[in-house]
């Protein structure tokens, strides 16, 4: 399975099994370590310094739409998680229960936390009892445990690292309101921060959460054209307050039950970025949320002066807030390039003696290849508008890769045939669930995604079945 | 119960019952709330704003000693916790144990972490191999487990949130450098960011952490006399990577065992702040930690020219990355400085039309409860120095609260005398188990605390048993 276009023979090539590329590259880029357990990883600083960037990026923006952060237990009580029907029949299959503690047997056994829909709703009941108390905007970040059987390092894991608002307001505008709000960030998140373009819609009755009324969703492309779900967030209308019995003292002295809604996104952003942006020489971690953004290599590292002028130029760019290190270890300058691109950094600084006499050095960008001569001389100071230029570049990338592979299909013959290639269908459909069941036979696991919010019809027949068609509808197969 | 010296009557005096004291200001200041279940509390907004100050402040610190964040399992193995006996005899009572997963009963049942030396060890194994990949210095954020009988919000959960630092390093020196050099990041941040000067040294064979071969300790000192243990640091020698089969080629190209450490302070640490500091009135927050540095208060806040004066200040305070808020809610001033006070924000700010018409206004710090007035101004930029000095006023009261309540004893009247009162008791003991028990069966329930870094001797016999004493030590009761 050896590599040959790349020169990190280790890794394997995407086009010859894109499965074995990605556990390759998660394991070389010291990203993760599989543990003892089937299922749980350990995330490793090259990984988590990318979900600290992502926590940051979200906390900043969670604030300005009023969230507060909280911590709520890991543990939900058999008795309470049972309250409300769909949400637990969605994920009763998949918990890990603790029926012992302090050496004795509990009463009530306790839930790891799939997700905390019911504490949220177990401490709003507490703090909630004038519309006066309204809104409520929590966030937590935390883990959470799902029980699964097939597992992949941060795309589908028995346990990860996400975070989960949950919010209680007066109206349904509101809940709405802040579904879609949270939804803009999440696209932004995608511009700004990872440099992924998301399809973003609403799910269909089938693909929606276990006791939500609506699910938005967005879905990133990765290379071999599978879809990934990579956030949600939920209106849940009134439902989960009804059960677990939420009631407010509204303004006109009536008693109300509050609108709820919920969001998240998880860990697996991270593997998002790994298969949107990784090549066969390894990582290309967009700048904003690399972990290191500049690498700077010393050629001939023994020399004073090379070795004195790559620490200056560490410190400036530090100066500047720019995440960098010099890479003084006892390998070749060849050894530390491939490192550098295997590790996905989006720029590298090559200082050596010669360079150093004209007053100059090199620098490769890590996206496209491309290599340059800039002066040493105020170095610094550029490298925020190339950091940039790189973001673009990366995004501008990833977005044409995804609109090449949007096709508007009409008929199951090129559905099958696009679902087969890779990549979204766009089409028509009847709305009727026996269809959206009918396209994931056929076409061997093809799933609708989402149904965009511009709804201009590409056609007025469902791909399926040939009635006339409610909605414009993406479907894809999807990790 | 009621108070009669403060503006908060339904906070129960300090000096009446501190118990109930610090259970009315946790739950009116909304720090927490109780859960279902017993043990478990939800962290709400104004404590978990405080942990991520704690949090910003120690990973800056911890990033300058080289320590990296990685996030492992919630859950340990059996079969692996049962590794190292000593550390299994400490913490196995405690545990919860998850014995269901995904339906399926597990042939190995899992532990929630009660702290996660093992999942360190496991993950080293596999990642140490060569002196090459020392030093190890990871750190994780989590919530570790440990099924308490008494609890108490923040002191002691049966979930809490925490740091844990574990490193492997080739030698002593190193390990031992590192178990001291967090020790002095802990101490700076009591110094620097809680305002607590803490009691440091190391602790006896008796008190010191299940596994460890020396573990160093932060002591604080509360209101009511007792000791708080806020953080420890613990140099483990060899014995758990011996256990776990760590080695690692060295440079001298025989296989070596490492040298370990592990670190760790808690949400713990937010219950000092408050027996440390608070008053009759409620909170008294250090400005760095405070989640809400400065409140303003408009009075006759229905006066356009008042609601635009305390936008104008609050804006400039933001700009200077200040925390701040203007209460616009429609209780009357009264009601809003008692709150302000309540919730321990360390500066307010009053602004009335009377004080505008004079471009003035009223500062008041929590304090102190002094109140001056100020020019309008000009008035963001003295906010910062007006911040360090409230910082540096309740350093220093902590400082000659710990000065006053810290003896010298020389035998076990004065010991029983000291411990009845409160306050730490600073003697000499001949290092032997038995003194140690019998102090605590006699004064009931004093432990020792720590021994000191400065070893000069304040006698020559042992408190307790008259005999050659070897050490000086501190005792108090604690929480």
């Amino acid at each position: 399975m050896a590599n040959k276009n790349n020169k990190n023979e280790s890794i394997t090539a995407r086009d010859v099994d894109f499965a074995q590329w990605y556990t390759d590259v998660v394991k070389k880029a010291e990203m993760m370590d599989y543990t003892s357990v089937k299922g749980f990883i350990d995330y490793l600083p090259y990984s988590y310094a990318i979900w600290e960037e992502i926590q940051s990026y979200l906390n900043a923006r969670f604030k300005k739409i009023g969230s507060k952060n909280v911590y709520l237990p890991s543990f939900i009580p058999s008795s309470l998680f049972n309250k409300e029907k769909e949400h637990i029949d969605g994920f009763a299959p998949e918990t890990l229960v603790a029926t012992y503690g302090g050496g004795e047997r509990l009463s009530d056994p306790l839930i790891m936390r799939p997700t905390s829909e019911v504490l949220f709703c177990d401490l709003y009941k507490r703090q909630v009892s004038s519309y006066r108390d309204l809104p409520k905007i929590y966030n937590q970040w935390c883990s959470v445990v799902r029980w699964e059987k097939t597992t992949r390092p941060f795309l589908r894991g028995s346990e990860f690292l996400w975070q989960e608002g949950h919010c209680l307001f007066e109206t349904e505008q509101e809940a709405e309101k802040n579904a879609l709000d949270v939804l803009d960030i999440y696209m932004d998140m995608g511009k700004e921060l990872l440099a992924i373009p998301f399809l973003t819609g609403i799910k269909t009755e089938k693909e929606k959460f276990a006791g939500a009324k609506a699910t938005y969703t967005i879905e990133a492309l990765m290379h071999d054209g599978k879809a990934l779900q990579s956030g949600t967030t939920h209106y849940f209308g009134q439902g989960f307050a009804e059960n677990f019995g939420i009631r407010y003292l509204g303004r006109d002295n009536a008693l109300g039950v509050p609108h709820q809604t919920s969001w998240g996104v998880s860990t697996r952003l991270i593997g998002a970025v790994i298969m949107v942006h990784g090549d066969d020489n390894g990582l290309v971690l967009p700048p904003y949320v690399a972990p290191i953004q500049v690498e700077i290599v010393p050629i001939r590292g023994e020399n004073e002066n090379v070795k004195a002028a790559c620490e200056k130029v560490l410190s400036e760019l530090e100066a500047l807030n720019i995440r960098a290190e010099v890479d003084n270890s006892d390998h070749t300058p060849g050894w530390k390039f491939a490192q550098a691109e295997m590790k996905g950094i989006p720029l590298r600084i090559e200082i050596g003696p010669r360079d150093l006499e004209n007053g100059k050095c090199v620098l490769a960008k890590r996206v496209s290849g491309e290599k340059v001569t800039e002066d040493l001389e105020g170095l610094a100071s550029k490298i925020p508008a190339i950091l940039r230029e790189i973001h673009d570049t990366m995004y501008q990338k990833a977005c044409e890769r995804l609109k090449e592979n949007t096709k508007v299909v009409t008929n199951m013959e090129e559905l099958k045939a696009m679902l087969d290639k890779g990549g979204y269908a766009k089409t028509m459909w009847c709305g009727d669930r026996e269809c959206e069941d009918k396209v994931k036979e056929e076409t061997q696991g093809g799933t609708s995604r989402c149904m965009p919010f511009d709804q201009t019809p590409v056609g007025d027949r469902c791909v399926c079945c040939g009635k006339p068609a409610k909605k414009v509808i993406y479907f894809a197969k999807a990790y």
